[in-house]
């Protein structure tokens, strides 16, 4: 069906919402990898039956127009995708595998109803990437700004938390850092961002199976995702398990996107405060990536790095800094007044 | 702590959080009937075990100023409350029992941060009357109107749908119908409404004891909430079902909000297609009832009133209407024009 032209208040309800779920790939997906749907979209609520001796892990994460996202800095799929890839960031932090979600959206009624569709596409992008399916949708109309809110939902025997990291832990980061704010800095500034940053803000990927697979080979202490920037989620991990840490800035994977800078106050901001790169910060017992960091890279061709250490105390040591001011990290109500 | 006068924007964002999940009693609540809650919120994610054998069941319902609520109508409290009362009865309409929810909300930064404390109260106070936990929160910024979205989590064994009434079915309805839409008729005239209407719209309750007193008593084939007003959602199980349904206008029970009039085309209108009261449309075998109605009315001091059957074919009939023009229910997107 061809909704193009039309405004979302000129149609009845339940084509919007079928526009919205559709776009989303609803009977699409490829399915979670033990948890089954066995009722979809559609009723009053959907239900699944997780795989026997396994808790329910469950997170939501809302975003919204002027503060967290701007319809002239990316396209409504990407919007969505970011959505659902933030919030199922955090069940990779919890080393939990994806079931699903419910997405919750508003939008202005004088929008056309393609946008829907194409919002529910980049949620659909980023759940079938995960084995995830649409659980669920609810799509109403608001008279300011797009708002959008995706709970996710999986499963896992014991999920990992922030809290069980140790003295003597090696601190480690998936991926590069960075990336994303070197591209959200140059959206700010109206410049047109390098690709490969452009891509990472755009496009982060949920180091779901990167965490599972890490979890299947490595006692993982306590895992946090990195959407606040190392600097901030590293301080949560800190305060939660109750020891001190310290990262050394040097050992930091930057992103290319900061080649030429990254030691400079303004590249070192954007690799110890940049946040939505959505890779994961892990503690694990010393010298316990010996032998999985090399397999991890072949694995998944993404760097595994050593960044830190856990020792008795408590607070965030950053060592070898350029900079000492401390980045305020990324706070929504400031940014929204 | 006292947070009064502090606007949203200005505390550290861990003491709103804070601020909104301690008003929803995070560690407080009577607890899961059964679903243990494993990890509270405070991580990345929380988690729960669902009772063995039995199927997860979730759904979400999102509102937005302007359009769903209005400050000038209602207390903060009461819009968290109604927020969540409307997502648990979609686990009611699922005969599910709860075991918590995850809300998000959307605030202008220059609201006090003791207006997300009463949001979160409204919460908690609806989660804690079925016994479901607040599992997690998101609270964000808005450069335009509030925003709330509540997803609901319970377990079923067999989660009861819309698709299963059949011909010879009768058609059962828990509570009275009308007041929510007559307080809100009032409210949209300037006038103050009858005091017990006022109390339908501001504090509905979902009938999630109800639903599972019924379900265990009764075989229930097919159920639904009637958010939209009997009109529409008798019409959403028709369809679901591939039953026609007749409902008798004059069986309808009202609400005394509308003694006097419910036979006048404005109080028919209110009957048939007031949404909000939130009580159950329930299918169930011919005369599975006898047995249970007058038990039920003891047990919760509430009418069950059988209203209509289904038969072979398809669509809505209205017997002894008055005014036979069908009410349009309710569009959010119409409203929101």
């Amino acid at each position: 069906m061809n909704f193009t032209g039309l405004a979302l208040a000129e149609g009845p309800e339940t084509a919007r919402i079928r526009a919205f779920l559709d776009g989303a790939g609803v009977d699409g997906g490829r399915g979670g990898a033990g948890g089954t749907v066995t009722l979809p979209v559609g009723d009053d609520a959907a239900a699944f039956r997780p795989p026997r001796g396994t808790q329910v892990v469950v997170s939501c994460d809302a975003s919204v127009e002027g503060i967290h996202f701007r319809r002239e800095w990316m396209t409504w799929e990407t919007i969505g995708y970011r959505a659902a890839a933030s919030a199922l960031s955090d069940l990779a932090a919890m080393i939990a595998t994806p079931v699903g979600l419910v997405v919750a959206a508003a939008l202005p009624p004088e929008l056309d109803v393609e946008i829907a569709a194409a919002l529910g596409r980049g949620v659909g992008e980023t759940a079938s990437r995960v084995g995830a399916e649409v659980l669920g949708g609810d799509l109403v109309a608001s008279p300011g700004p797009a708002f959008l809110d995706v709970t996710v939902l999986g499963y896992a025997a014991n999920p990992t938390t922030r809290c069980g990291a140790r003295p003597g832990d090696e601190l480690w980061v998936t991926g590069e850092l960075g990336g994303a704010a070197a591209a959200l800095r140059d959206l700010e500034r109206g410049l047109e961002p390098d690709p490969r940053a452009r891509r990472s803000f755009d496009r982060p990927r949920p180091r779901i199976d990167e965490a599972l697979w890490l979890g299947e080979r490595v006692e993982i202490h306590a895992a946090i995702d990195l959407s606040d920037g190392v600097m901030r989620d590293a301080q949560h991990l800190a305060t939660a398990s109750e020891v001190a840490l310290e990262v050394e800035a040097e050992l930091l994977p930057a992103a290319p996107a900061l080649d030429g800078f990254r030691r400079s106050p303004a590249g070192e901001r954007l690799l110890l405060g940049g946040g939505e790169d959505y890779e994961l910060l892990l503690a694990v017992p010393a010298r316990a990536m010996r032998e999985t960091k090399r397999a991890f890279a072949d694995a998944f061709d993404l760097p595994l790095t050593r960044v830190g250490s856990a020792r008795e105390g408590k607070g965030l040591t950053v060592r070898g800094r350029v900079d000492s001011a401390l980045p305020a990290g990324f706070d929504h109500f400031e940014v929204g007044r």
